[in-house]
């Protein structure tokens, strides 16, 4: 009798990965923050705003206007590729054609090189507070993942890196964001650059550098990344998420000629290919000349929200609250006390202010406490006039906590 | 002395899998036959010339003229789920919007499918001739591989995967084609439908169905796929690649609800979600109900090529070879001599005569002998009026094979 009863619910068997994840936490979010009325300096969205619209709906006719191949399967587009070396050149890289391996954005791409590189069990290397996707992508290969604290001055500690490879740690690959540092808004010191890309050679463990940021900057221009220090180590992964616009879903790997194959047979596992229309209206967008323009006017607008923020921040936060000056990137990490659990913060401020941020947790890969009382506050998707009402309520949210529960 | 040669030429380690992965033919076949001036029934390629690129191209500046959205991060599109809702209803479907999960195209389906059914060393059951995106989604897995074979005129063989479940195998899916067979060209039998069915529940075994060609049909409509038999055992995987666009790169999955936040987990990891212009832009075509008569021109152009294709073999073929009319899809299967290795044939055939097909060999999962003395023929992507001068061609190479090496 019982043997029947659970026969009747028993469901279809799944791989055994899926019984130990978390819950993607952005998704739910992205449910609670689409409410009318919300303010919200929750997800990483580019501005809606400074989207080239009229541009990029140009370059889509004008390409469907000639001929149909935007809307067919097509071997990977060999423009768009040339165009990413000279866009690399401008980031202090030097690479080639065919180095440039296409993607739907950087997660694909770090969902690629994961599935290049990581063996089920595997071991990762990474900091203990870093972007969500990474989690999502290693996942489902149960890995064992090693981490080393960040410097919110000077990015990863590199020094923590060595320690853990001299003692035996052996990752497929060490995980880094070297500018705009999603959550934590750093970007990597000059000379943690130089010895980060030693260890790595010296080690010969890969490192996957996630640059989604590195063209996003409000000083002066990004120091070069990684890449620009090693071809041989380095797996570089750029976007046009952040700097042209997501929903095309485009990114690209610059990888070691040998590997492109690899990826390829992985990649058309997955979808085949990129959009095709997706390459062809960028490449086109990029043939116009239009993106160097556009990059300005980004950066400047970012630059205004940024400040907006920075500047509410410092008159309506309690003083106990603390944060840095991002040069580059879309975020805002602020440390609060220790009282302060980012979680229910959330939930209230939802609740009673209408108002949204993303809880430090979500990025912490290994459970550490460390994020439970922090926030990352994204700046780039809110228009600067709201920016200081969106802080004011969440000041008083913070002045109101844990007493007004 | 031979240490540090051997340290020198290290290079990045990969994962175990990628030391016994297969080539991918498609792609390499992909290069040869953009060569100018050949002649190619290769490719499972739509017909470009059948594209309805100015209603898609108006889809887009609509769009665009009305909002950003596009451009951005969104949240899968209801409008688009809900479409694709009464698109199933006409395949005799019924199922809910929150059965539906979007993904990028049929090859991204069954990959998102493999990583929630599928554990390393696990098993899957398929035909032992089938599409070779199955052989790429899996092999990563390093699975086990039980085949059954096919039979031409009703597909499957049904008992032969009885047998294999009853002697204890123990897939995490049985992958199956129910309608336009790639390669085979076949439509499974209506009595083979329920019982596959039936065993399925019974050994509570699921079916990955792809029905990338369920409505291009060119007799009768086809018949209803196996996801309208059973609602909790059928994995259903659909494709706007082959009835509208591939450079879209949009398709879909019908599953049990309680799977959708699995695979949300799963395809965000992947590549965070399908690009929103495409979404949007099929949905705006699609809501402009643009589709059936967009069908019906499809139908009617690939049942030319196809007859085409057919008379010219009827004229030109040797009598010894063999094939069926195929009442769906995009595919002829040919059955050539034992002598005839298409692997040669093929060679030959773009060097001498500038045309092009694929081996069957492609299409062996378990590199069983019978594939290889077959070709898949595709009518779809070859102008009606060239198809006779490609077979033409093609009967040249047979007849001079193998003396005329």
């Amino acid at each position: 009798m019982l043997e029947q009863k659970e026969n009747r619910v028993e469901k279809i068997s799944l791989a055994n990965w899926t019984q130990v994840i978390k819950p993607p936490a952005l998704r739910s979010i992205h449910s609670i923050i689409s409410r009318p009325g919300i303010l919200s300096f929750a997800l990483g969205q580019p501005a809606s705003d400074l989207f080239p619209v009229e541009k990029l709906s140009k370059a889509a006719a004008k390409l469907l206007a000639i001929n149909s191949s935007g809307l067919q399967y097509e071997l990977p587009s060999q423009r768009l590729k040339s165009q990413i070396v000279e866009l690399m050149a401008l980031r202090g890289v030097a690479c080639e054609k065919e180095q440039i391996f296409l993607t739907a954005g950087a997660q694909q791409a770090m969902a690629l090189l994961a599935r290049l590189l990581l063996n089920n069990s595997g071991q990762v290397l990474t900091e203990e507070v870093t972007y969500e996707g990474l989690y999502m992508v290693i996942s489902p290969y149960l890995p064992n993942i090693w981490t080393v604290s960040t410097d919110l001055e000077s990015g990863m500690n590199i020094e923590a890196i060595e320690q853990l490879l001299q003692t035996g740690a052996r990752p497929a690959f060490i995980y880094s964001i070297t500018d705009g540092h999603n959550p934590l808004g750093i970007s990597m010191r000059s000379d943690k650059r130089v010895r980060l890309v030693e260890i790595a050679r010296q080690y010969r463990i890969p490192i996957i550098e996630d640059d989604a940021y590195g063209f996003v900057y409000y000083e002066s221009a990004s120091e070069p990344p990684l890449r620009a220090l090693d071809e041989e180590w380095v797996l570089y992964v750029g976007s046009f998420s952040k700097i042209l616009a997501p929903g095309l879903r485009v990114g690209w790997i610059v990888a070691p000629e040998e590997l492109i194959s690899k990826l390829s047979f992985i990649k058309q596992a997955i979808d085949i290919d990129v959009s095709t229309l997706s390459q062809q209206i960028i490449s086109t967008f990029l043939d116009e000349g239009f993106l160097p323009d556009h990059l300005v006017k980004l950066r400047e607008g970012y630059k205004l929200r940024r400040d907006a923020m920075l500047e509410a921040l410092d008159k309506y936060f309690p003083k106990e609250a603390r944060w840095r000056r991002p040069t580059n990137g879309i975020f805002i990490w602020i440390e609060l006390p220790d009282r302060v659990d980012t979680n229910e913060l959330f939930r209230i401020a939802v609740e009673r202010e209408n108002v949204a941020f993303i809880p430090g947790h979500v990025f912490s890969i290994n459970e550490s406490d460390y994020p439970t009382h922090c926030m990352r506050l994204n700046f780039s998707n809110c228009p600067a006039e709201q920016i200081e009402e969106g802080i004011i309520r969440l000041a008083r949210v913070l002045d109101s906590f844990p007493a007004g529960r």
